[in-house]
């Protein structure tokens, strides 16, 4: 195997990554993590996590991502501030660019996350104050409250119904006179005393002093306008994985995502996907720690297979 | 689907069968998990804890094992201790007799473990006291030592190889003339200096103050015996997956572990496999989580579209 400049880069400093740098690192290999922004993903813009395993009282996302950076500079994992811009990708040698840079590897562990598709109407000021994208992980936080709740896929028709469990009340709007989702899951929403309609209708903005208190949502036919008071407002209009560093270099499914085994392998000898820009059952910290475990130990594997 | 006494039954506390009820517990689902011995699993005597993502400093496998347990029943999950000793598997509906009890569910998680295979030379009371059975997570422990290592196939041979980064030495003591493990891998470990093989010899006992000081060492062909001084030794003889009570009701791969695919279905509908006990490609408490979250939301949706 040619001569490159680390054993194993990573991408991406969430969860899934720093988990891959523990172990990597701890495993002496020679890697280098790369982030383009403040280490810990989507976590830190998590107000409370109370369903990651040893924490009984609960952490807050940026706290328990502050951890997971020290875990992994404590074990020696190299970290550097730069985004990647474009890959070359063999069996044999994996080449980075980051911006005018360039650095070789043998192998490479994708995991740049993903984002919620966002609304664009100010919601981000209500992040972690009545905003959600994550039914499983913050319902429990609007214990007999109201909610507005957007989409009309799959996902969002789930997540309503998950809700009614917790909630007094959940608005869907939804921007056709119609649901997405499946029959099934359409019949049981349709049913549900605690689930009301708001068909033909998007969100244009909300308010609130600590939080959100007001939902403001118009009709798209009609024109007309309502406020909806409510405690909280959860959003599942898709999430876009973070590829655009790709280069159509690995094969993704159709949504975009990265297809992984469960040796987290993709479709290039080498490299690998975990955490949220995996095709994965579940978008958890839990669910991607394990990816990146998973995926230190084949990239060893492969790199010391392959070095003979 | 008919009345049972339960949604989900959840069989094992370890990380896998804990984080399961964490995640169904605070869905709020009818949830009990059944765990014949002491909460926590295998992590219970593991000495200390560097690779689980969110503890810098380390943890003792016993202490984390608490929070998990603790943030368990502070989500109001049912735990119960009692052994399951046979079953009858359907879609609809799951009976696990305990004892001369009998309780029925409609969707199964199955976190019962597995257990590494015993020497039975008296190696439990150096248990975190030089005697373990993984290299990726004790190895770092025994920088600059010197370990005996037992077994031939290709998990011993790839873990012995792993300990070179580390110790000063390694004795590979294998009870036949020559490795089973994949050729690729054999000729690593015959080229690597660090490496001496001990041929058809077994290990007969080990003796310590503090920990392993010296272990013992018979030739099965000249009944011969020996004494290596070792500050440790790792045992790779196999993994005995703790499936006793199945009674064949599920599809199992050739080493017995059961099939499950990545949403952690096996092959009866509403029965799921999680950590140790799965045909996982890495056992680590970080997998263990990982997987116990996907099984919880994967019994949820099935419990949720069959209860209609």
């Amino acid at each position: 195997m040619p001569q490159t400049d680390y054993d194993i880069v990573i991408i991406g400093a969430g969860p899934a990554g720093l988990t891959a740098g523990i172990y990597a690192a701890r495993a002496r290999m020679n890697v280098l993590l790369v982030e383009k922004a403040a280490p810990g993903g989507q976590i830190i813009i998590t107000d409370w996590v109370e369903n990651y395993p040893g924490f009984p009282e609960g952490i807050s996302g940026y706290d328990l991502g502050e951890k997971m950076l020290n875990q992994a500079k404590k074990l020696g994992l190299e970290i550097t501030t730069e985004e990647v811009t474009a890959m070359e990708l063999s069996p044999a040698v994996k080449t980075l660019h980051l911006g005018d840079k360039t650095i070789t590897a043998k192998s490479l562990i994708i995991a740049s996350g993903a984002s919620p598709r966002k609304l664009n109407v100010g919601e981000e000021k209500f992040m972690g104050k009545g905003v959600s994208f994550c039914a499983t992980c913050d319902a429990p936080f609007f214990r007999d409250k109201t909610v507005v709740a957007v989409g009309g896929g799959d996902t969002a028709v789930q997540e309503a119904i998950f809700l009614t469990k917790f909630v007094n009340k959940v608005y869907l709007v939804h921007r056709r006179d119609e649901l997405r989702a499946t029959k099934i899951l359409q019949e049981r929403a349709l049913n549900n005393d605690k689930i009301e309609f708001v068909w033909d209708s998007v969100v244009t903005g909300m308010d609130g002093f600590f939080g959100v208190e007001n939902v403001h949502v118009k009709n798209v036919k009609t024109e007309e306008t309502r406020t909806i008071k409510a405690d909280g407002c959860f959003v599942w209009i898709g999430i876009v994985p973070n590829t655009g560093f790709l280069n159509d270099s690995l094969e993704l499914d159709e949504w975009g995502f990265i297809k992984a085994n469960h040796h987290m392998e993709t479709s290039v000898p080498g490299v690998f996907a975990v955490g949220d820009v995996r095709d994965t059952p579940l978008r958890q910290i839990a669910t991607a720690v394990g990816d990146g475990a998973v995926a230190a130990v084949s990239a060893e594997h492969f790199v010391e297979n392959f070095a003979g």
